[in-house]
């Protein structure tokens, strides 16, 4: 896959992009990054990339022109990029959004920072615009790189074997049931006991139910249109009772 | 404001935390970060920080003694902290939970990283539990930024004159309506002729109404108990009809 990120703040991205899974599938050659900053193709002799917006009012607006040059140029090879623009009114980001990013070839984010866009980029140039939640940021740059995380791992090679997507949280559309490690008292906190009775047929059912539990306490809008077992119909029953 | 951020991958905060607001902030001395790798309070030769899961099954979970330990040592200090556990399992962060945690003096970040958390440090060490947003993402470290992002920028002074938070999207509960600047025509792409008009009153009422449109026809959740006005009810209205 080919990512290319257009922003302001290249040096946001080092970090990020360097460490751990997100700079292993690098090195495996599963992802290319290429961070573009776009205030090079602003075509005006100070290469000023915002201006005062039409009508008045507060802020500045990201101009039309760099982002429109800087786009045409990474779009000359072959094939059709997505285009995604990083903004509070877009479409609220999810996992099954992340898994139909991870099956396209070239991804293109546009990464705003204080400013409005100019319209005119939401409608001529941008393929999705997303949100990766209800709060403000000071740029585009952190909700891409929490999309790029959240779909370069799940390309195929990026996570080790032992770190199976497949289990995640939201995966499975429930929440996980709590995990415990070593050791089993710590400072008088103890870990539950059927955990240690090497029964795995029971050990499987308290955590079947464990994590229906935190799901149906937590976000049981998760669970609407959830294809619910029969036992597990009981046990929701059971829990409403003691309501 | 005090922020303390507990990870295994402090390399992965420097250039975010370096840039922009975030670094402005801490230079004008409104807020101090302080990144604290926990691997360093494990007790053990080797320094391991995670272990086998009871009951078996993929994947690492991360030991409490390091975790409980770090906490320990940064809560020395008066006052009570927030203690923020990063995880899919937690409360969705929203712009309302932002202006909470923008009123405190100390917050600690704990930040996982693939595996899972062992279930004592939720119980008796955290405070909140936050998610982001309904993805999977290979640690607590993105998160934990998008927050320090978001918080640091609603505190007093963080932001210049021109950048007022107050409307943001979300902030006013509406999305933003459409931005335009120079040039008026962009390549036969053309600012609507009201925001060249120069009536500032019917601008602003252009203005409104693009915001509730905008908001209608992409996050009509956010309307539900909107305090709406006369002319807005109108408006909504006969975009209903039209539909």
């Amino acid at each position: 896959m080919k990512i290319d990120i257009l922003t302001l703040f290249p040096e946001m991205f080092t970090g990020v992009l360097g460490t751990s899974i997100l700079n292993k599938a690098k090195e495996k050659k599963i992802v290319e990054y290429n961070i573009v900053n776009y205030r090079e193709f602003a075509d005006n002799k100070h290469q000023t990339v915002d201006d005062y917006p039409y009508g008045g009012g507060a802020g500045m607006v990201l101009k039309p022109q760099p982002i429109f040059d800087a786009v045409e140029n990474l779009k000359k090879g072959e094939g059709k990029p997505r285009i995604i623009l990083l903004c509070p009114q877009g479409e609220t980001f999810k996992q099954s959004k992340a898994e139909e990013f991870s099956r396209e070839d070239h991804l293109i984010f546009i990464c705003g920072h204080y400013e409005g866009y100019d319209e005119r980029i939401r409608e001529f140039v941008v393929t999705d615009e997303v949100s990766i939640g209800d709060y403000v940021l000071t740029g585009g740059e952190l909700g891409a790189m929490v999309m790029i995380d959240s779909i370069v791992r799940l390309l195929p090679g990026a996570l080790g074997n032992d770190d199976s997507p497949v289990l995640d949280s939201f995966s499975t559309g429930l929440l996980e049931h709590p995990h415990y490690t070593r050791p089993a008292d710590f400072r008088g906190m103890k870990v539950p006991d059927i955990l240690l009775s090497g029964d795995h047929r029971k050990i499987e059912e308290w955590r079947e139910k464990e994590s229906l539990r935190r799901t149906y306490l937590r976000r049981p809008d998760l669970l609407e249109g959830f294809p619910l077992t029969e036992k597990q119909r009981k046990w929701i029953l059971e829990w409403e009772k003691d309501k």
